[in-house]
């Protein structure tokens, strides 16, 4: 049963939002990826918001450009965790999208990641299902390690080469 | 019967939706003002913009602040015009409303009004009724020559008493 | 008779204003398109906003950039809605342009919508219209329907070929 | 035993990081509040993020105010969420709070809440823990239901004065 | 005969005009001060404009806030300089101000000063004079050699005084 | 001899410091063009901007991008008036440039044109010399007037193909 | 002999500049602070620019506002290391000073430190110098060691009286 | 023994860093560059902070991008200057990594220089260890003289060839 709702406006959105998804499968996670917008379909949008905690779904993810408000009508909703992914936007770089996004009143969250941010969505969503979930914590810890290993690489192959050669 | 539905998600914008009121109060024009949240009591919301054409209304005033997804959430539902009034913010001084509001999608927009700008709103409702009703374009243009009085007394006594004495 | 002037400061946005024409032609509006300076030829530009309400305008949609004066001008001069289009700009990202539009002294409204949002200001128009004609609503009840159905779609092809595929 | 470790970087933080203690107080959530500079004292920083989970800490608030690196160094170290709150600030607004909090790489993400959202926090907080302890859901629901009916009174008391006694 | 105009779309703007007023005054260079609504009185804007030259004006100074249109539309048809004062905003800071009077389109320069700048808006009409009259140059030399006294004076007295009793 | 002195600290401002000085040599107004770096060569800056008056200079352009301090250093120098180009710079989009030059301090003002505004730089010199030079200034209104006669084509020009086919 | 010279360009900037006094006195490092206007008067500034060197200054600590040239124009000047203090400024909260001062072209760095950060200019300063004198280096380190405990004490005292009533 | 330490956190950075390379090589100093991430291996990153100044670094040079904690970290462990600087970022244009980097607390400053100010930051290196070096400080004074005839020989040629021709 999937864990992990990623949903998103508009499939404009599903080079940022695959990050998140593959991350989750990378990481083992259940996830349902769903294309719905909350301002073309808000009768769909509701039912799937209303629904979420019934299918299963500890957290969601959504991400959303412009005055995205998918997020944060999802967190009016659904009384888990909602992750909320700003997209870039050509005219205001994404400063709409994550104002419209983080900006939340007080009682309704949006756990807001960076601008693209979509591997991180993951990420977070994963670490949310680690605070009770030794398996997937432990995974975490080895992507992390991995991240590491990553840079010490890069290190190396500095030394190695030199500047001039990287 | 009410044509324009005045609706704010906090009492706490009632000083700039007030001056919607007024305006539209002074063009005797009816309207109904309510208190809602989208984002606090979304039941509710929905219940209140999908009644809205049976209703009466023709145009849906709505005033937000921050992550304001009310107007945008009207308009995702209310057929004809909605008016944004994006609320003053301390920290970001109203830009958050006003790209959370504006920055509409395609298919949805939002009639946006400049930050604060309640009476604006109210005049633009107006407007938007004076397309098919002439004593309320009757009403409008002799408010419009109030205001270019209210200019010429200012110059007028500004050539009497000089700019030292204003 | 046209029901709805669209105006641009120069035919560089041309691209933006398209497709407002191309909404309305697909609600069976009619519309007058007219290249229009300000700032250029402002005696041309006065003729055309005092005779706008004698040819039967309902609306003028006017779009311009950078410091972007056409659509306040005029709803300075125009008694019934002017909606305004914030071209995207170089430099500022069209934030110019949406400030000089959006931010109209009390008494003026310019009803605003996204930056390069033409069709928005199509649909707005249409918006207006149908506050008085059924036959208008019932076509942009039908382009709401039409919306919803594209997203309705994609979302299924997702759950048909999986987001990898997609 | 503590579940949620709220940490600062100065106590002119506090009066925003206290609304985070009374909503995990209100939800029955033990918590541990405490003041660390990552910058000026590194070494009990990294003691404190390195011994946070086998303190048995499940969420990591932190606040910080202009180059607000204290969540996002805690997020490099702690395994599970970190909730950042950008602190507003005089020059910029809590711009750059906001910017040095969400903006994190790929790998380390932060769950950003609003500017001065200290509020919001605890609530992340509580759904966070929610997905795995039902007690906490229930009473996430019950304080969301409170939301709502805060609003149906004010909108009631608007309905039953009038606007312009309210 | 006035070589200046001084005008300004409202008298809450007045402060600031004052000083490009004082200015002048102090120069010994004749102004006329105006108020004038673009927007409010588009015809009296007009004839104010299109007279400006036979009325013997060399320069305009105009001042406006938030959309700020009346210095672009006056250099639009007042065929010498136009100096532009954008007005401080509650909400933008004044950056709204500025971009409706700076970002002018090819072909109709505003030459703009700082935000409130009412006094370099005085020297610069000043300075714009001094390039055909010897008087207003040699004047404008003495007024610059007093703004270094000043600063010297207040050197002198940090060097008297020292910095913790200044 | 030359009236205008062009001035840029760098090689790269030179496209748009061409379109000030065709502006110039279109309207048969003599200028010298120079590339000075008040940064990276202080004495030769301080040279050219002391001995500008004696040269003939009337007016100074002068264009400079990022921390552009090369206009306010030639107007805290030359008595007459400096007008300043705001380059468009990458990271800030001209914004670093523009706020460089326009926020000067009381006393020293900068007529500050839009970001890369070349073309109304030349302009605005053309209409400083025309408040002494009745031939410039009816080239000036020539020059108006073909602006006009531009968009009056382009108007026709959409009258005959329509919209579809421009 | 005063190894570190402090800069104003107005006395207004006292405020903000005393902090960095007062850092080096408590550091025991001399100084000398003056009051130079770089736009009031550049023969001024060129004078002391040119013979800061021969003085024995190793740093020069510059602050100014808005259109800030003066540390800029120091660090064209004088060839060891130009610390800059963007002031904060009402209209743009100091994003003026700041990009004014930071954004300085390849060739003539400014070392550029927080808006109204004077304290933080005055540590800079010691630990440039620090490089080379290790008494300083080891006040440096008494200084942090001083900052720690503060926040040490600050948490001992929170954890004693619990956050209510801190 | 390398007196500088350049880091940077990702090799997407090693474009810029290169120039500051570049720079101290041209001038001899040694410097030691390193890839290392804080967020990716704060224990990595805490060690080379740490001994930074025992393996006798005078000057750390330290790049980072969006939320930019690298240079404020190394600022808080490391006793003499830390140079930061702010990458170009796709979304915010680097104001995220330039407020990230500048507004750091009263305390523990970074010096930072321009968006991607590579060389910039070499320079100011060499300006810090130029307080005690003065083969590096008459080094600097030649590049600095380099820096003038470079735009020395651009004039000539422009003057040489005309506008028209470069």
């Amino acid at each position: 049963m999937a864990k992990v709702g990623i949903v998103m406006g508009s499939d404009s959105d599903m080079p940022v939002m695959k990050k998140a998804a593959d991350i989750l499968t990378q990481l083992g996670i259940d996830f349902e990826m769903t294309i719905i917008s909350a301002h073309r379909e808000p009768d769909v949008f509701f039912e799937y918001a209303k629904t979420a905690e019934e299918k299963g779904f500890k957290v969601i993810i959504a991400g959303a450009g412009m005055a995205a408000h998918l997020p944060g009508m999802c967190a009016a909703i659904f009384p888990m965790p909602v992750i909320g992914i700003p997209m870039h936007t050509t005219s205001l770089g994404g400063r709409d999208s994550l104002y419209s996004i983080v900006q939340m009143p007080s009682g309704i969250p949006v756990a807001t990641v960076a601008i693209n941010g979509g591997a991180n969505a993951g990420i977070l969503a994963a670490k949310i299902l680690a605070t009770s979930d030794d398996a997937i914590l432990a995974k975490l810890k080895e992507y992390k390690e991995d991240l590491k290993n990553q840079v010490v690489a890069k290190d190396a192959r500095l030394q190695e080469v030199g500047y001039e050669n990287y």
